[in-house]
Protein backbone atom coordinates (compact mmCIF):
# COMPACT_ATOMS: atom_id res chain seq x y z
CA UNK A 1 0.00 0.00 0.00
CA UNK A 2 2.76 2.24 0.91
CA UNK A 3 5.05 1.45 -1.89
CA UNK A 4 1.79 1.85 -4.57
CA UNK A 5 1.60 5.64 -2.62
CA UNK A 6 5.27 6.00 -3.34
CA UNK A 7 4.67 5.27 -6.47
CA UNK A 8 1.55 7.48 -7.31
CA UNK A 9 3.77 10.25 -5.82
CA UNK A 10 6.16 9.85 -8.51
CA UNK A 11 3.87 10.05 -10.99
CA UNK A 12 2.96 12.75 -9.98
CA UNK A 13 6.15 14.36 -10.26
CA UNK A 14 6.63 13.19 -13.51
CA UNK A 15 3.61 14.11 -14.80
CA UNK A 16 4.61 17.93 -14.14
CA UNK A 17 8.30 17.24 -15.85
CA UNK A 18 6.26 15.62 -18.85
CA UNK A 19 3.99 18.81 -19.37
CA UNK A 20 7.30 20.99 -18.51
CA UNK A 21 9.26 19.40 -21.51
CA UNK A 22 5.92 20.61 -23.74
CA UNK A 23 6.29 23.72 -22.24
CA UNK A 24 9.79 23.73 -23.37
CA UNK A 25 9.14 22.65 -26.65
CA UNK A 26 5.84 25.25 -27.05
CA UNK A 27 7.89 28.33 -26.32
CA UNK A 28 10.94 27.24 -28.37
CA UNK A 29 8.44 26.83 -31.60
CA UNK A 30 6.86 29.70 -30.66
CA UNK A 31 9.94 32.39 -30.21
CA UNK A 32 11.17 30.73 -34.05
CA UNK A 33 7.64 31.16 -35.41
CA UNK A 34 7.86 34.19 -34.08
CA UNK A 35 11.07 35.56 -35.38
CA UNK A 36 11.25 33.80 -38.71
CA UNK A 37 7.99 34.35 -39.36
CA UNK A 38 7.05 30.40 -40.04
CA UNK A 39 3.24 29.77 -40.22
CA UNK A 40 3.62 26.28 -40.18
CA UNK A 41 5.93 26.24 -36.70
CA UNK A 42 3.14 28.68 -35.75
CA UNK A 43 0.08 26.23 -35.93
CA UNK A 44 1.98 23.40 -34.67
CA UNK A 45 2.31 25.39 -31.32
CA UNK A 46 -1.83 26.20 -31.11
CA UNK A 47 -2.37 22.56 -32.12
CA UNK A 48 -0.02 21.55 -28.85
CA UNK A 49 -2.09 23.53 -26.96
CA UNK A 50 -4.68 21.82 -26.51
CA UNK A 51 -2.04 18.64 -25.51
CA UNK A 52 -1.06 20.52 -22.71
CA UNK A 53 -4.40 21.39 -21.38
CA UNK A 54 -5.01 18.02 -21.39
CA UNK A 55 -2.43 16.93 -19.95
CA UNK A 56 -2.60 19.35 -17.03
CA UNK A 57 -6.38 18.00 -16.23
CA UNK A 58 -5.18 14.74 -16.03
CA UNK A 59 -2.75 15.54 -13.61
CA UNK A 60 -5.02 16.96 -11.53
CA UNK A 61 -7.39 14.58 -11.53
CA UNK A 62 -4.68 12.06 -10.61
CA UNK A 63 -3.44 14.61 -7.67
CA UNK A 64 -7.11 14.82 -6.29
CA UNK A 65 -7.66 11.72 -6.54
CA UNK A 66 -4.63 10.87 -4.21
CA UNK A 67 -5.71 13.47 -1.96
CA UNK A 68 -9.26 11.29 -1.59
CA UNK A 69 -7.46 7.96 -1.21
CA UNK A 70 -4.50 8.21 0.73
CA UNK A 71 -4.97 11.30 2.29
CA UNK A 72 -1.49 12.17 2.13
CA UNK A 73 0.08 14.35 5.21
CA UNK A 74 3.31 16.76 5.45
CA UNK A 75 5.77 16.34 2.69
CA UNK A 76 3.69 13.84 0.88
CA UNK A 77 0.76 16.32 0.99
CA UNK A 78 3.10 18.89 0.08
CA UNK A 79 4.19 17.23 -3.21
CA UNK A 80 0.42 16.61 -4.10
CA UNK A 81 -1.08 20.43 -3.37
CA UNK A 82 2.03 22.21 -5.03
CA UNK A 83 1.32 19.78 -8.03
CA UNK A 84 -2.29 21.13 -8.44
CA UNK A 85 -0.21 24.63 -8.36
CA UNK A 86 2.65 24.22 -10.60
CA UNK A 87 0.27 22.35 -12.88
CA UNK A 88 -1.56 25.97 -13.67
CA UNK A 89 1.32 27.77 -13.94
CA UNK A 90 2.52 25.85 -16.28
CA UNK A 91 -0.91 25.40 -18.36
CA UNK A 92 -0.51 29.48 -18.60
CA UNK A 93 2.96 29.20 -20.01
CA UNK A 94 1.87 27.10 -22.71
CA UNK A 95 -1.11 29.81 -23.39
CA UNK A 96 2.00 32.55 -23.66
CA UNK A 97 3.42 30.33 -26.00
CA UNK A 98 0.28 30.47 -28.13
CA UNK A 99 -0.50 33.48 -28.04
CA UNK A 100 2.58 34.27 -29.38
CA UNK A 101 2.53 31.95 -32.23
CA UNK A 102 -0.95 33.41 -32.94
CA UNK A 103 0.71 36.66 -33.42
CA UNK A 104 3.12 35.24 -35.87
CA UNK A 105 -0.03 33.57 -37.56
CA UNK A 106 -1.73 36.38 -37.96
CA UNK A 107 1.10 38.63 -39.64
CA UNK A 108 2.68 36.13 -42.22
CA UNK A 109 4.45 36.61 -43.85
CA UNK A 110 5.03 39.62 -42.47
CA UNK A 111 7.30 39.32 -39.54
CA UNK A 112 5.67 40.92 -36.60
CA UNK A 113 7.80 43.61 -35.11
CA UNK A 114 10.24 45.37 -37.03
CA UNK A 115 14.09 44.85 -37.66
CA UNK A 116 14.68 48.07 -35.33
CA UNK A 117 13.75 46.22 -32.29
CA UNK A 118 13.85 42.73 -33.34
CA UNK A 119 17.11 41.72 -31.44
CA UNK A 120 15.22 42.57 -28.13
CA UNK A 121 12.46 39.78 -28.97
CA UNK A 122 15.28 37.23 -29.92
CA UNK A 123 16.78 37.90 -26.73
CA UNK A 124 13.93 38.15 -24.60
CA UNK A 125 12.55 34.82 -26.03
CA UNK A 126 15.60 32.76 -26.19
CA UNK A 127 15.71 33.71 -22.21
CA UNK A 128 12.31 32.05 -22.29
CA UNK A 129 13.54 28.99 -23.26
CA UNK A 130 16.07 29.04 -20.86
CA UNK A 131 13.52 29.52 -18.42
CA UNK A 132 11.78 26.39 -19.53
CA UNK A 133 14.52 24.27 -19.92
CA UNK A 134 15.89 25.46 -16.13
CA UNK A 135 12.36 24.64 -14.94
CA UNK A 136 12.10 20.66 -16.43
CA UNK A 137 15.68 20.66 -14.43
CA UNK A 138 14.30 22.02 -11.43
CA UNK A 139 11.26 19.71 -10.95
CA UNK A 140 13.06 16.75 -11.87
CA UNK A 141 15.77 17.61 -9.50
CA UNK A 142 14.23 19.75 -6.86
CA UNK A 143 17.77 21.75 -6.36
CA UNK A 144 16.70 24.92 -5.51
CA UNK A 145 19.46 26.68 -6.32
CA UNK A 146 17.85 26.93 -9.53
CA UNK A 147 15.06 28.52 -8.46
CA UNK A 148 17.82 31.48 -7.67
CA UNK A 149 18.92 31.38 -11.36
CA UNK A 150 15.60 31.56 -12.61
CA UNK A 151 14.78 34.98 -10.60
CA UNK A 152 17.69 36.01 -12.48
CA UNK A 153 17.09 35.31 -15.86
CA UNK A 154 13.15 36.83 -15.23
CA UNK A 155 14.85 40.12 -14.03
CA UNK A 156 16.43 40.00 -16.95
CA UNK A 157 13.48 39.52 -19.15
CA UNK A 158 11.50 42.59 -17.03
CA UNK A 159 14.21 45.10 -18.09
CA UNK A 160 13.67 44.02 -21.86
CA UNK A 161 10.28 44.30 -21.65
CA UNK A 162 10.63 47.63 -20.22
CA UNK A 163 13.38 48.66 -22.75
CA UNK A 164 10.13 47.78 -25.25
CA UNK A 165 8.01 50.21 -24.37
CA UNK A 166 11.23 52.80 -24.08
CA UNK A 167 12.03 52.23 -27.84
CA UNK A 168 7.86 52.24 -28.76
CA UNK A 169 7.24 55.53 -26.76
CA UNK A 170 10.67 56.97 -27.91
CA UNK A 171 10.61 59.55 -31.03
CA UNK A 172 12.59 57.10 -33.15
CA UNK A 173 9.27 55.08 -33.37
CA UNK A 174 7.31 55.58 -36.68
CA UNK A 175 5.73 52.50 -36.35
CA UNK A 176 1.67 52.44 -37.30
CA UNK A 177 -0.79 51.24 -34.78
CA UNK A 178 -0.94 47.81 -35.42
CA UNK A 179 3.00 46.90 -34.85
CA UNK A 180 2.65 49.36 -31.68
CA UNK A 181 0.04 46.71 -30.38
CA UNK A 182 1.33 43.39 -31.16
CA UNK A 183 4.73 44.70 -29.80
CA UNK A 184 3.41 45.50 -26.70
CA UNK A 185 1.55 42.56 -26.76
CA UNK A 186 4.38 40.37 -27.36
CA UNK A 187 6.61 41.67 -24.88
CA UNK A 188 3.70 41.32 -22.30
CA UNK A 189 3.27 37.29 -23.29
CA UNK A 190 7.48 36.79 -22.77
CA UNK A 191 7.10 38.48 -19.93
CA UNK A 192 4.40 36.93 -18.59
CA UNK A 193 5.88 33.61 -19.45
CA UNK A 194 8.65 34.85 -17.08
CA UNK A 195 6.49 35.80 -14.39
CA UNK A 196 4.92 31.99 -14.51
CA UNK A 197 8.30 30.62 -14.34
CA UNK A 198 8.97 32.30 -11.30
CA UNK A 199 6.03 31.59 -9.75
CA UNK A 200 6.72 28.06 -9.63
CA UNK A 201 10.21 28.65 -8.68
CA UNK A 202 8.69 29.80 -5.64
CA UNK A 203 6.18 27.05 -5.16
CA UNK A 204 9.25 24.28 -5.50
CA UNK A 205 10.16 26.77 -2.42
CA UNK A 206 7.37 25.69 -0.47
CA UNK A 207 7.85 22.27 -1.12
CA UNK A 208 10.85 22.30 0.16
CA UNK A 209 10.83 24.70 2.99
CA UNK A 210 6.72 23.92 3.94
CA UNK A 211 6.52 27.96 3.86
CA UNK A 212 3.63 28.31 1.66
CA UNK A 213 4.63 32.12 0.77
CA UNK A 214 8.46 32.39 1.16
CA UNK A 215 9.51 35.52 1.46
CA UNK A 216 10.40 37.83 -1.90
CA UNK A 217 14.57 37.76 -1.21
CA UNK B 1 -15.06 16.88 16.16
CA UNK B 2 -17.18 17.01 13.22
CA UNK B 3 -18.40 20.17 14.02
CA UNK B 4 -15.18 21.62 14.49
CA UNK B 5 -14.89 20.15 10.30
CA UNK B 6 -17.49 22.22 9.57
CA UNK B 7 -17.37 24.94 11.12
CA UNK B 8 -13.52 25.20 9.58
CA UNK B 9 -14.76 24.26 5.64
CA UNK B 10 -17.49 27.34 6.35
CA UNK B 11 -14.57 29.85 7.35
CA UNK B 12 -12.89 28.20 3.96
CA UNK B 13 -16.18 29.90 2.16
CA UNK B 14 -16.32 32.89 4.21
CA UNK B 15 -12.53 33.64 3.36
CA UNK B 16 -13.26 33.45 -0.25
CA UNK B 17 -16.40 35.22 -0.11
CA UNK B 18 -14.83 37.96 2.14
CA UNK B 19 -11.47 38.24 -0.72
CA UNK B 20 -14.03 38.64 -3.58
CA UNK B 21 -15.77 41.17 -1.68
CA UNK B 22 -12.53 42.99 -1.64
CA UNK B 23 -11.76 42.36 -5.29
CA UNK B 24 -15.26 44.17 -6.16
CA UNK B 25 -14.03 47.29 -4.29
CA UNK B 26 -10.45 47.30 -6.14
CA UNK B 27 -12.27 47.04 -9.36
CA UNK B 28 -14.52 49.47 -8.74
CA UNK B 29 -12.71 51.81 -8.03
CA UNK B 30 -9.89 50.92 -9.95
CA UNK B 31 -12.53 51.35 -13.21
CA UNK B 32 -13.69 54.74 -11.58
CA UNK B 33 -9.57 55.81 -11.24
CA UNK B 34 -9.37 54.90 -14.71
CA UNK B 35 -12.37 56.56 -15.81
CA UNK B 36 -12.56 59.83 -13.96
CA UNK B 37 -7.95 59.96 -13.49
CA UNK B 38 -8.41 59.88 -10.08
CA UNK B 39 -5.27 59.44 -8.47
CA UNK B 40 -6.32 58.88 -4.78
CA UNK B 41 -8.46 56.64 -6.04
CA UNK B 42 -5.55 54.64 -7.96
CA UNK B 43 -3.50 54.71 -4.57
CA UNK B 44 -5.71 52.88 -2.88
CA UNK B 45 -6.31 50.17 -5.36
CA UNK B 46 -2.53 49.70 -5.56
CA UNK B 47 -2.45 49.70 -1.70
CA UNK B 48 -4.93 46.65 -0.97
CA UNK B 49 -3.31 44.71 -3.33
CA UNK B 50 -1.31 43.36 -0.38
CA UNK B 51 -3.99 42.93 1.34
CA UNK B 52 -5.60 40.96 -1.20
CA UNK B 53 -2.35 38.88 -1.18
CA UNK B 54 -2.67 38.33 2.20
CA UNK B 55 -5.68 37.08 2.09
CA UNK B 56 -5.25 34.91 -0.18
CA UNK B 57 -1.88 33.18 1.44
CA UNK B 58 -3.85 32.91 4.64
CA UNK B 59 -6.82 31.25 3.11
CA UNK B 60 -4.08 28.91 1.52
CA UNK B 61 -2.34 28.21 4.54
CA UNK B 62 -6.24 27.17 6.28
CA UNK B 63 -7.24 25.05 3.14
CA UNK B 64 -4.34 23.18 3.13
CA UNK B 65 -4.31 22.79 7.11
CA UNK B 66 -7.78 21.48 6.91
CA UNK B 67 -6.27 19.43 4.23
CA UNK B 68 -3.51 17.65 6.58
CA UNK B 69 -5.39 17.54 9.84
CA UNK B 70 -9.00 16.60 8.54
CA UNK B 71 -8.14 14.21 5.69
CA UNK B 72 -11.41 15.65 3.96
CA UNK B 73 -12.78 13.24 0.84
CA UNK B 74 -15.59 13.41 -1.47
CA UNK B 75 -17.73 16.99 -1.08
CA UNK B 76 -15.54 17.97 1.68
CA UNK B 77 -12.69 17.64 -0.49
CA UNK B 78 -13.94 19.40 -3.54
CA UNK B 79 -14.50 22.73 -1.26
CA UNK B 80 -11.08 22.39 -0.36
CA UNK B 81 -9.26 22.17 -3.53
CA UNK B 82 -11.84 24.38 -4.83
CA UNK B 83 -11.08 27.29 -2.69
CA UNK B 84 -7.27 26.93 -3.59
CA UNK B 85 -8.07 27.32 -7.21
CA UNK B 86 -10.25 29.90 -6.86
CA UNK B 87 -7.67 31.87 -4.39
CA UNK B 88 -5.15 32.01 -6.98
CA UNK B 89 -7.68 33.34 -9.82
CA UNK B 90 -9.22 36.32 -7.22
CA UNK B 91 -5.55 36.94 -6.44
CA UNK B 92 -5.02 37.71 -10.66
CA UNK B 93 -7.72 39.67 -10.41
CA UNK B 94 -6.76 42.15 -7.87
CA UNK B 95 -3.65 42.08 -10.22
CA UNK B 96 -5.30 43.28 -12.96
CA UNK B 97 -7.12 46.41 -10.74
CA UNK B 98 -4.03 47.44 -9.55
CA UNK B 99 -2.51 47.42 -13.19
CA UNK B 100 -5.68 49.35 -14.36
CA UNK B 101 -5.28 51.50 -11.47
CA UNK B 102 -1.24 51.90 -12.47
CA UNK B 103 -2.25 53.28 -16.31
CA UNK B 104 -4.44 55.53 -14.17
CA UNK B 105 -1.57 56.98 -12.17
CA UNK B 106 0.82 56.99 -15.02
CA UNK B 107 -1.09 59.42 -16.87
CA UNK B 108 -2.31 61.14 -14.41
CA UNK B 109 -3.68 64.44 -14.73
CA UNK B 110 -4.33 62.75 -18.14
CA UNK B 111 -6.94 60.47 -19.00
CA UNK B 112 -6.09 57.37 -20.14
CA UNK B 113 -7.47 56.71 -22.84
CA UNK B 114 -8.71 59.15 -25.41
CA UNK B 115 -13.08 60.64 -25.51
CA UNK B 116 -13.93 58.99 -28.89
CA UNK B 117 -12.97 55.44 -27.25
CA UNK B 118 -13.96 56.18 -23.68
CA UNK B 119 -17.21 55.03 -23.53
CA UNK B 120 -16.46 51.26 -24.84
CA UNK B 121 -13.74 51.13 -21.71
CA UNK B 122 -16.67 52.66 -19.24
CA UNK B 123 -18.59 49.46 -20.70
CA UNK B 124 -16.04 46.73 -20.01
CA UNK B 125 -15.37 48.60 -16.58
CA UNK B 126 -19.16 48.40 -15.70
CA UNK B 127 -18.98 44.92 -16.94
CA UNK B 128 -16.01 43.81 -14.60
CA UNK B 129 -17.68 45.28 -12.10
CA UNK B 130 -20.77 43.35 -12.17
CA UNK B 131 -18.65 40.36 -12.80
CA UNK B 132 -17.45 40.44 -9.83
CA UNK B 133 -20.21 41.48 -7.79
CA UNK B 134 -22.22 38.25 -9.36
CA UNK B 135 -18.94 35.64 -8.21
CA UNK B 136 -19.77 36.95 -4.61
CA UNK B 137 -22.96 35.85 -4.97
CA UNK B 138 -21.99 32.60 -6.38
CA UNK B 139 -19.07 31.99 -3.76
CA UNK B 140 -22.20 32.78 -0.99
CA UNK B 141 -25.07 31.35 -2.46
CA UNK B 142 -23.29 28.02 -4.79
CA UNK B 143 -26.13 29.09 -7.06
CA UNK B 144 -25.04 27.32 -10.69
CA UNK B 145 -27.33 29.76 -12.88
CA UNK B 146 -25.12 32.52 -11.95
CA UNK B 147 -22.31 30.71 -13.66
CA UNK B 148 -23.82 30.79 -16.96
CA UNK B 149 -24.72 34.80 -16.83
CA UNK B 150 -20.99 35.04 -15.73
CA UNK B 151 -20.33 33.40 -18.84
CA UNK B 152 -22.67 35.63 -20.83
CA UNK B 153 -21.47 38.81 -19.47
CA UNK B 154 -17.73 37.22 -20.69
CA UNK B 155 -19.24 36.84 -24.07
CA UNK B 156 -19.72 41.00 -24.06
CA UNK B 157 -16.48 41.78 -22.70
CA UNK B 158 -14.78 39.62 -25.24
CA UNK B 159 -16.84 41.00 -28.43
CA UNK B 160 -15.63 45.17 -26.60
CA UNK B 161 -12.23 44.20 -26.19
CA UNK B 162 -11.93 42.99 -30.05
CA UNK B 163 -13.77 46.15 -30.85
CA UNK B 164 -10.75 48.14 -29.18
CA UNK B 165 -8.95 46.21 -31.27
CA UNK B 166 -11.18 47.52 -34.34
CA UNK B 167 -10.77 51.01 -33.25
CA UNK B 168 -7.11 51.40 -32.54
CA UNK B 169 -6.18 49.56 -35.84
CA UNK B 170 -8.88 51.64 -38.18
CA UNK B 171 -8.05 55.24 -40.05
CA UNK B 172 -9.45 57.01 -37.86
CA UNK B 173 -7.31 56.47 -35.15
CA UNK B 174 -4.78 59.03 -34.64
CA UNK B 175 -3.35 59.08 -31.10
CA UNK B 176 0.51 58.48 -30.80
CA UNK B 177 2.21 55.53 -29.91
CA UNK B 178 1.84 56.16 -25.90
CA UNK B 179 -2.20 56.44 -25.98
CA UNK B 180 -2.21 52.57 -28.30
CA UNK B 181 -0.16 50.66 -26.11
CA UNK B 182 -2.38 52.11 -23.06
CA UNK B 183 -5.46 51.32 -24.54
CA UNK B 184 -4.09 47.83 -25.97
CA UNK B 185 -2.75 46.96 -21.81
CA UNK B 186 -5.94 48.29 -20.29
CA UNK B 187 -8.58 46.42 -22.64
CA UNK B 188 -6.14 43.33 -22.03
CA UNK B 189 -6.65 43.71 -18.55
CA UNK B 190 -9.88 44.24 -18.12
CA UNK B 191 -10.79 41.30 -20.44
CA UNK B 192 -8.35 39.14 -18.24
CA UNK B 193 -10.42 40.47 -15.36
CA UNK B 194 -13.65 38.67 -17.18
CA UNK B 195 -12.09 35.38 -18.28
CA UNK B 196 -10.61 35.03 -14.39
CA UNK B 197 -14.39 35.37 -13.19
CA UNK B 198 -15.03 32.90 -15.80
CA UNK B 199 -12.73 30.24 -14.63
CA UNK B 200 -14.05 30.92 -11.07
CA UNK B 201 -17.61 30.01 -12.02
CA UNK B 202 -16.15 26.94 -14.09
CA UNK B 203 -14.34 26.02 -10.87
CA UNK B 204 -17.87 25.78 -8.91
CA UNK B 205 -19.10 23.82 -11.28
CA UNK B 206 -16.70 21.14 -10.26
CA UNK B 207 -17.66 21.81 -6.90
CA UNK B 208 -21.27 20.92 -7.69
CA UNK B 209 -20.90 18.22 -9.95
CA UNK B 210 -17.55 16.73 -8.91
CA UNK B 211 -16.14 17.18 -12.63
CA UNK B 212 -12.75 18.36 -12.82
CA UNK B 213 -13.18 19.58 -16.14
CA UNK B 214 -16.59 20.62 -17.05
CA UNK B 215 -17.57 21.05 -20.17
CA UNK B 216 -17.07 24.15 -22.08
CA UNK B 217 -20.96 24.47 -23.46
Amino acid sequence: MRELFQQELHEVQDRLVAIAGLVVTSITDAVEAFNKSDVTLAESVIARDSIIDEAVNELDEHAIAILARQSPVARDLRIVVSALRISSSLERMGDMSEHLAQLARYRFPDKVVPKSIRPTFQEMGSLDVQLATMLVELLKTQDTALAEKIRDEDDKVDKLHLSVFETVLSEGWVQGAETTVDATLASRYLERFADHAVSIAKKMMYLSSGEWNPSES
